[in-house]
């Protein structure tokens, strides 16, 4: 009998494909990461799974197998009458397909995972552009008729989102989070207890809050928020996909990034960005000692990681300053209880 | 009989109450600020209405009794399904839980009641967390099982938000404004005739606008935007709730913040702050004469109300200056027709 | 018999109308620009067209006619229970009413006719407030009692928006584009091949991109977009609709416009706008040599078109220069493929 005992993770899923047979997305209720070897060791020969990264679709007499386990969630999953599929992965790869991926994002989401945490090389060529209607996951290429025939009928397919992401409230309800608007957190987030993300915030898949935190502004994918920090509403923070870093941003614990800010370097403990002020990696920066004296002028990634400096722009020379402060933000308790 | 003549406010509606009987969310379709006394006297009996604030769950007689009332929204209203509540409001006090809550809310939103202009003291802590779905309103602690479920029969349970605060479109729809993204408007907003909100427009509830106005920018719980006034996309007001002032802001009549500005300051009449520039309480401003000579270096906040005022950075110095403007926007009629 | 040849658009669609008969929007599944002689010289005896522009309510025994005709689409369309309209347009002229509105917003969204190329004068005067619902497009006077109707059933309507303009995704899907929120994207948009708007994207009507492009800010009504730029984070264009400009603002191919940064200008190719600067018309720029020597002082609006500028505020003097540059953005193809 195979040993399972370093199998990375597993998930058995509910899933949408389209005409072709192919996956469009993967709804997977209870995905662990690093499963139980009694599961995996009473899982496998049902499903036929020996060993690698795989994925089986569930059908005939294997379902049937698993529907007389004594497992309330799987003898749910085998009663749909969507298809259904297992994943092994016997190690942290880049994905394969929608459904290798989709256990990724969930782990993320379910906090199993942090971000940056598991491999996502190319998630981005494996995911397919999905239609996020009001009749479910469409593929686009099926959409215009689908699309003329509910109208046809007196009825307006809404169309959500054209996405390869579909927004992480419809698969996974982290506890203790407020979310003000489901368009704009993704699958693959990871938001901890206490994060409240008003309409105005945004968090990317693979990207995150420790929690508690106030969002406000747009955490892009691979950036992770410290414990206690809010960001201001309309703030920016550089991701690697498009525009930005090679180097992933994150901001640490008590940070305050003022409304219509912007960070382009990794932030340390205790940190203000004054509103309205866009800080890269190569800003010149004027930093002052507790007197006001000028020290030196550094770039801003010069200052990546250094706790308790407040960034401002003189507004009355123009010259972007930094200087140290002990003045460590407080969330307003209510919001996040 | 008693005397009801000063009763602060009355609301008949029909909510959603979670597994336990809490209630979640009331709908009010007609809710009453200052109800007419013979309106009270005839139901304070019939529901066993003393005084104080109070809500009382309508079932069984009760409910018999007002269906013989000739009213046609209350004769609709007992028809439902929905548990039926009465919310008498004697005096404007702090919200004690969902039902004065909601009331209250739907006040500023029928234009009854003006930002500010009642006891919200500690609402955050009333209200729960409610998943806002296309099913309707669901406790989150109920929501997995929901959307597993849904899943299983082959739907999708669309979660639209995770949020204390519901859409204002999905309870209060008022006259002559558009919203171009119903996500964006908290119900507690209050929206003044004319009022126009852009997709990247956002109203918090308890704030609002006069009307007509056109809000591509963010509206912070507490702020008040003066008629005619123009908040360009993405700009910012700094609310109380968190990261902000202790005094509420305001926008004049007839002001233009520009696109990506940002308000730290009540605002007089006339005033204009350019775009991209933030301008806080703390910030120094440069104040020139008519004729463009420096007159004095004042904090914002020294500047707070007063009117006609142009507010730009010197994009040859850096400095942020404040000028004499006599320029008033105009908004663009057919957008607010 | 007429002469068609010259006809300037033609479509054949279903729509809704209020309780007063009046329309509210119309889908068009396969609306034509220029449409060929032959068909409309076989529908326009059928439906009663001669000359103009008009559209005409198929009832009766013309849409017994049209239901012979040996096409699929026309076929499917008189099965519907919804009212069916034929609309002619001779030539290129305002828009009088809803019909022809939509059918030139449809054009625009299929990529048949780009921004500014079509003749929409006054459109908001002619285009009706609707509230588009779950429940399909409602007049906001017949709004209230829906939303009561539907509680009281123990339902919510949602009402995902009340605006002059519905989201194109509900009417038109075109190939090769992502939205990661059909809500901030209008009909009448036009998306290139490769457009990725995301959470933070926005596009008007009578606006677009080239593709491929990657759109994080806003992209304000009658601003084109050239082939391969990167729209930041909150960025913002200016728009002629309000606060804005007289001349409608493009951008050049291969540029970047930073997270947060704003446009007021027309922008040549290959041009940068550094994060978090907003480049108005009139904010005096000082342009550097490639050797960093000032050259001169100028307006924006001056260096308007001119390719490979890099615009950006010297973080340390305030200064808002102007470089030369040959440093050409590249999308990530993994996102845009």
């Amino acid at each position: 009998m195979s040993n399972f005992s370093s199998l990375y993770a597993f998930g058995l899923g509910i899933g949408t494909r389209n005409a072709k047979g192919e996956w469009l997305e993967v709804y997977f209720p209870t995905p662990l990461l690093n499963p139980p070897d009694a599961l995996i060791q009473q899982l496998a020969p049902l499903l036929g799974y020996t060993e690698g990264n795989h994925w089986i679709t569930v059908e005939g007499a294997a379902k049937d197998a698993l529907s007389r386990l004594n497992d309330e969630t799987i003898q749910t999953l085998v009663r749909s009458p969507k298809p259904l599929i297992a994943v092994f992965l016997g190690q942290d790869l880049p994905p394969e397909g929608v459904p290798d991926s989709y256990l990724k994002l969930h782990l993320l989401s379910h906090r199993q995972i942090k971000p940056r945490g598991t491999d996502l090389t190319g998630i981005f060529r494996v995911l397919p552009n999905v239609a996020w209607t009001s009749d479910g996951p469409v593929d686009p290429e099926e959409l215009p008729a689908r699309q003329l025939a509910a109208r046809i009928e007196g009825r307006t397919l809404k169309v959500h989102a054209l996405d390869k992401f579909p927004p992480m409230l419809d698969y996974v309800v982290p506890s203790g989070v407020r979310i003000a608007d489901g368009a704009r957190v993704r699958l693959g987030a990871y938001l901890g207890s206490g994060t409240t993300v008003m309409q105005e915030g945004f968090i990317n898949f693979n990207a995150g809050t420790e929690g508690p935190n106030m969002v406000e502004g747009r955490v892009s994918s691979s950036v992770w928020v410290g414990a206690g920090s809010d960001l201001g509403g309309g703030c920016s923070t550089m991701g690697i996909l498009s525009g930005g870093n090679a180097t992933p941003l994150s901001v640490g614990k008590s940070c305050l990034l003022g409304a219509n800010a912007g960070l382009g370097i990794p932030l340390g403990d205790g940190c203000t960005i004054e509103a309205g002020l866009y800080l890269t990696a190569g800003t010149k920066v004027q930093v002052l000692d507790r007197t006001g004296e000028t020290v030196k002028t550094v770039k801003a990634r010069d200052l990546a990681g250094k706790p308790h400096l407040l960034f401002r722009r003189n507004s009355l020379t123009g010259t972007i300053e930094c200087l140290p402060t002990q003045h460590a933000i407080e969330l307003n308790a209510d919001l996040h209880a």
